[in-house]
């Protein structure tokens, strides 16, 4: 369970006492604030606060007086213009805060996206709790041994359990010392922000973050990626299920031109004309190396 | 009066129907949620929307499931210590977005900001109005013989009626043309994104601008303090009423530590010292030069 | 003549002088410092300076502590790999400063790229020049009735000699009138952060303006694309040579990822799925709208 | 040692080709480049590049066509005008790009400065080395019991023992599975981007960071101040040193107006005046909190 009963309980008491407001406001989203999404083993994904809706993205398109358009199906139309061009600035202006719990080389990864706004819980100031991120076993894969940095074959049984029992292990007793180094009885401590260097980096952490729309979709673009690693694709798919509440138009046209489209190159797309007149176009008369032409291949089937 | 009947009913409608929603409110701000807060002569300030209050603040300091702090004035002393100790992350997590109309050449100053979202009206598809800012005489000075950039000495009556008469008159002619350049009858019309470069840069535009707590506090004292130029800072002193009401605690904290501060040099600091233990400090003593002096001056009182 | 006999005197003394540096140097690079590279009628693009090459991306991207790999082609390589997945970390690593010259109403639509630095002479502080961008009579073009925000039909002759009459006309008696308001004799003057509103979008204003790599990339193709307005797309075209020479092998690989490459929605790339396996596609059985299906075939020709 | 011999013999060859370029050229921070300067006990900063000077700071801010000023001392004094009125945008205009070796939990808390550009060594796609950070024995300290997150009275000599038992102890046995995880004999091995989840915060990553003036400044501020926590503040205090060389007026008017200054709240200048004017001003009548008290007392000595 990622969340203590106090904190349940919390959390019903925020769910508790709808207010009246005049903004704009999202049904879909309305009924995911504050709860719990589980991700991994312990950790999870909590709407806070969001702002705009699609028609918030369309008032600001035309920098209108009141809402966007005269009908939910002209936003449609427009949404999906703004996106097929590229016009960001009208999708930045709807914003969501979320709480997530993450595992540290996970939130190593998350934070390169810089244009976000963070508060993580503080080591130097509080005590981490005793969560790590144990892999389920057939997450647990060797190597890839064709891109280099990702995974190929799962690890036979006996290979997964030595793993898992390392892992473990060495979660464990890091955190005990972690613990008799900050608080052994008739001793000082030592101050927690040098204990903290001895915790590996599967121990969970928290933060809030917060992002506009345009932002949360680059980041879901690539993390939500099949080639992005899965302990952060959890989070980004988890996401895109509470965005596609949130602003359904805008989610649909990302889907379809960003998550399924693709970018082809020059060379790229004069080989599919080519292809469209006859012509019988390999790697070798393509003009693209081994890498650009397998990758080719997978786009166009 | 800067808007339409029919932008006024559009207004109207906004305000009339309120929805529950389970996000943090701030009354303070849905009282403004809206309104036209008139600017100059044409221009305005409008609140769009908002995302978190005063407690939200704390609640992403402390990273927490619930609410902030237990008590309205646990939020307020922590606030205070975060504005004091520079923790700009909590501040970054209150959103607010605005509708504002504003003369161009005070619009070239404002996006000088960065860390803010913009949708500008579009003069390359739209056509702009006939609006333009006409300083109220008592606003004509000359240039400043004292900081080289500002404003000095209001200028005489006869001298400000005929500034008056040249931005009225070119004002007029420059937009007349524009008209005739875009919309000759029988004729195609040039194109908008080339007409508009004959407009003069007191014409009005207007633009959605959005940014977070800690920028706009930026933002505020810099355009709110009593060296930006006139007509930039009556639009941040009205921005400054509105986040009054919004989040009082956090502009409280913002008065007292930033616009009511000072930043001393290493030198300013020396020279206070010294004078506490009763030295009479000179600017020949001080190690300051003559501007630094004059301002430490201002400080001290 | 964009600059004055003076100005080329500073230009020549600066190009007169190298001095040894231990840094990465880019041959092509050396030979456009300082120089002039007109644009337009009286505007300018100068490389002030630049950090990085080629080796440097690479060198970023393997975080190395010699040069980046071990010869120029796998630099290519590299650099190709990296632009085709969107790495854009190793791209960030180069930057340049450059100084231009523009229309004011060019530099409101540059400065929109938030991630650059920007520094741009002061109004408040000086007195602008006398110079106006003019447009040639084969610019001047009528409203497009197709995309709604760009030209269509060049003007006839006559409406074009109207349209320059106004321009010039109406450029030069404001230029008077600012003149007037700031100078006349045996009075203080306007203050010029007053002044300056009378100037219509045409006149020229200057900035240095600095920006990494990856963003410039960003920049350049927005800017240099067909759609974007002619008055912004000649300064980006004119860039687009400089950082040729400077980092060709990173050019080469925008030229053809990204300048020459398009994106497909998934909708597109089941067609062309479908297209080549014989299928006869339509807008009416592809599921794109007209406008969808019009960029289409622009792109498979 | 942080670097081995085949590094230390690139970082000769890198330093043994002077070439010529016309660009702004720093002695002060060409006697830096590539060098090593050790920082910890395995890490280290590099000087990789650097764009400009102190008198690119004054070209920038006056949009020259040649060099800034006309002399080093007008080029000091406009640098330290510039610093004092918060003019940031001419110290953006030079840049700086460092290699860095340092340990993971410093890493993260310098990855919170977001205005620069980072390109990590990747734990998905290489093997980490084993070294890890053990502080010296004079360094292990006490949780404090007045600031809650940093330091108080140093260990005892028997906890420092302990402490460190503890630290390299669980290094090496988190390491040495590590190892076995992704590469034991006749396996396939873990995937790397798995098996770096079971090694802790204090071993070694390195990256390429690159930053303008402006930021640096504000990253030093921060993290050169005495509240930062020592092993970051000492990456600070060396870049301090070299900033120092590179551009000596700008670094001056920092370490008077940034470093060696203090921010007075509106409370604390009224306080000053009163004090001036003969008052004895307690605590309880300052209008201060205790904490703001102190602090305040610091700073008038």
């Amino acid at each position: 369970m990622p969340v203590t009963p106090e904190q349940e309980a919390e959390i019903a008491e925020l769910r508790a006492n709808p207010r009246p407001t005049l903004r704009a406001v999202s049904e879909g989203m309305e009924a995911h604030l504050y709860k719990i999404n589980p991700v991994l083993d312990h950790g999870f994904v909590r709407v806070i606060d969001y702002m705009g809706d699609d028609a918030a993205i369309c008032q600001a398109a035309r920098v209108s007086y009141g809402k966007g358009t005269k009908s939910v199906q002209n936003d449609e139309g427009l949404i999906r213009y703004l996106m097929r061009h590229w016009h960001s600035t009208p999708f930045e202006m709807c914003e969501i805060k979320l709480h997530v719990k993450l595992p540290v080389f996970v939130a190593r990864q998350w934070i390169r996206h810089r244009t976000a706004n963070v508060n993580e819980y503080s080591a130097r100031y509080s005590i981490l709790d005793r969560e790590f991120y144990i892999p389920a076993p057939e997450q647990l894969a060797a190597q890839s041994v064709i891109n280099n940095q990702g995974r190929g074959e799962t690890l036979s049984a006996e290979e997964a359990a030595r793993v898992l029992e390392y892992l473990k292990g060495d979660a464990a007793r890091c955190y005990d010392h972690y613990e008799e180094m900050i608080g052994q009885e008739g001793q000082q401590g030592l101050a927690r922000e040098l204990a903290r260097m001895n915790l590996p980096a599967n121990i969970y952490t928290q933060w809030y973050w917060k992002v506009d729309l345009h932002n949360l979709f680059h980041f879901l673009r690539l993390r939500a990626d099949a080639h992005a690693q899965y302990e952060i694709r959890v989070y980004a798919e988890e996401i895109c299920r509470l965005v596609a509440d949130w602003v359904p138009a805008a989610y649909g046209a990302f889907e379809d031109y960003r998550m399924g489209g693709a970018t082809l190159s020059s060379k790229a797309i004069d080989c599919v004309r080519r292809m469209l007149k006859g012509e019988q176009v390999t790697q070798e008369t393509s003009g693209m190396s081994k890498g650009e032409w397998r990758e080719f291949e997978g786009v166009i089937g």
